[in-house]
């Protein structure tokens, strides 16, 4: 590649208007939180969909929310010789040295990730080679879910949902294969959450975790 | 802990906003998106930091920014064996997948990940235990960043800022690394791009791959 | 002095009963809190006084309070060159390397410090000399309480007690003077709060920093 | 910020548990030691850490113990000029005005200021600038500790221990530069003590001022 191409107009414009418009409201936060460092209460473990922003979804200011953002807002089991070192590394940098106090994995319809896994897992053996390095093995970890699948509808789109909730799920279970987290929910330290966002209707699906049920979010 | 706790009042304070402002705007966007699939033409590889986030700094609506946040937006290289599937396996899904055509390596200031490894590399063989099952493996992936250091300032500070930059360097380096970006860029369907954002006065610098500088976004 | 004294056989018997008692049903958060580091969400100025405990007063479990007791809880003004840095190095501690959400200046009645205060400043310029190389110095940070005294009773007693009030609101603001604090009190990331402890009856007065006044807490 | 914050509920639902369960019970105490004034025979010198409450720990009834806390329990030298006025006074009206019989300096485990003196010392010259106005300087008291550690264990958390229990030695020493403590010490009026608190365990470890060794405690 020869000439070297100019920063793209769409974000230039975007943070014109960032700067112009809500950079002058929130200065002080953001001269405030350089000083003092960031002191956020919640981290959000979120996918990198474009159509689910958790600073938008929940409205927040700078320094509200630390967020873990991959595909599928998968956690890996608890695995210090493992290999997705990169989000359990998030994970302990907001438990341990950010003190976070809540810990929510987020969810959203139509994930692309849980639809790769889903055709991943109907294929079968006989599938066409899987093109990717990265994705098959990274998905591969929303498997464990299929235990914890509770609705049984009719619909590819009902079942992938159902799936959906699940990983919520299995990843609230996986945060607590971290003796830290564990531990410090076991002593009232540390709250673990789940939700799911539609992003056709923008309904907030809270996870009701003494029934199981994801219910749409009041107030 | 047996019973189970309520939904943090903050996020659904925040959510209800959402709900009651923004989303009657753009509740056609996240229809019109959730049928079609989202088409975004931008991915962002930035920082989980709670005062940097991209689709608040770029003033951005649903369905235009892929974003995936790790510990001090670090880019692995290519290497399918290896342990850092999370961030390459959003980055294939973002190229491959969702065809982008901007991929922006994005940095800030008072980086705790950086700040850690920089702390891990200065105490040396006579720093205390690392308690870290992870982030002490994680941010070991700033190391080669060193070498595309440019400046050379007087205070702690300056050197902080400096490795902060070469990072995003590196990142760009280490996206070239995957055969698909690679040859993409190579004729011309993919741009790779570096920003910094100071989260102390809300400026973003912008790499010129040029020079190799960052210049503070004019516009 | 010869032999080495035996441990005070008092507090060896409250030792052995807390070890009996309490430890077992709280060894859970004492290991937990050991592995992962305190989190406390409050500091608490407070009274040396052996009749005024903030952990027993609050029945606080261990780790919830991060304490700092000084003769007569006073905050000094900031000042970054002064002579009080044990209290001020504690508050920076507890502000910025802890993150507490709120800070609680605790006064009591009966206070020896506000007293001592008090007798030596009736007792004027021919007061005999004072003996003390530090309290006198010490206490002399009252004086500016003295301002923000609301209540004007007859007895002298009632004097004392106005003066203590004033001295919680004057801790306060000097708190205020320190730029982290103030700082993140306007952002709304830190609460300042003031309470009297009525070490005859019990009772907790609350400060209303809305009406300045101090109002017996009900619940 | 402009409205006034309510007093944080955990506070509250603390304090009405006390006045419900442990006043009614010691009401008779308070109301006693509040017209007859506080007669504690002990002195604590203790650390502001959450996890280290000298009430909780031996059990005291109100009126029992006259506690100091700063960071790392620390006892500057006697220095009537100096800068260290808040703990010194303290001292000084404990000995002076409240007559108290001993002295125990307390020490535990996991210290951060004693961590944070170590960091610092370790990360020498080159270290980051430091941000705090006050900590640097309060345990800068520390160092001559150093010279006072019996211990060299091989692993850092070990190392810093030994310096744990050399503070507590080194607080002692400093205690005997008071003029009226060395005398008050001479004539078998004052004891000294010293002791560590595991707060991992819950062991309390007390120093044998005849070997210099820390022992747990029996009884």
């Amino acid at each position: 590649m020869t000439e070297t191409p100019a920063f793209p107009s769409r974000l230039l414009r975007g943070y014109t208007a960032f700067r112009d418009q809500r950079l002058p409201q929130e200065s002080a936060r953001y001269r405030i939180l350089a000083e003092t460092g960031q002191r956020p209460r919640t981290m959000i473990i979120g996918c990198c969909d474009s159509r689910a922003a958790p600073e938008t979804i929940f409205d927040a200011a700078p320094g509200e929310l630390f967020v873990i953002r991959n595909v599928a807002n998968l956690v890996p089991p608890y695995d210090p010789d493992g290999e997705y070192h990169g989000t359990s590394a998030a994970i302990e940098f907001g438990v341990m040295g950010l003190k976070v106090r809540y810990i929510l994995v987020m969810g959203h319809g139509r994930c692309g990730g849980v639809q790769a896994y889903i055709a991943s897992r109907d294929a079968g053996p006989n599938a066409p080679e899987e093109p990717s390095a990265f994705i098959g093995k990274w998905i591969s970890l929303v498997a464990p879910a299929e235990q914890l699948v509770c609705e049984s509808p009719e619909d590819a789109a009902g079942r992938q949902r159902a799936l959906e909730f699940a990983s919520i799920r299995q990843g609230i279970e996986n945060l607590r294969t971290f003796p830290s987290i564990r531990n410090l929910e076991e002593i009232g330290e540390i709250e673990l959450h789940g939700a799911w966002f539609d992003i056709s209707t923008g309904e907030l699906h809270i996870l009701d975790q003494a029934t199981g049920r994801f219910e749409v979010a009041k107030g």
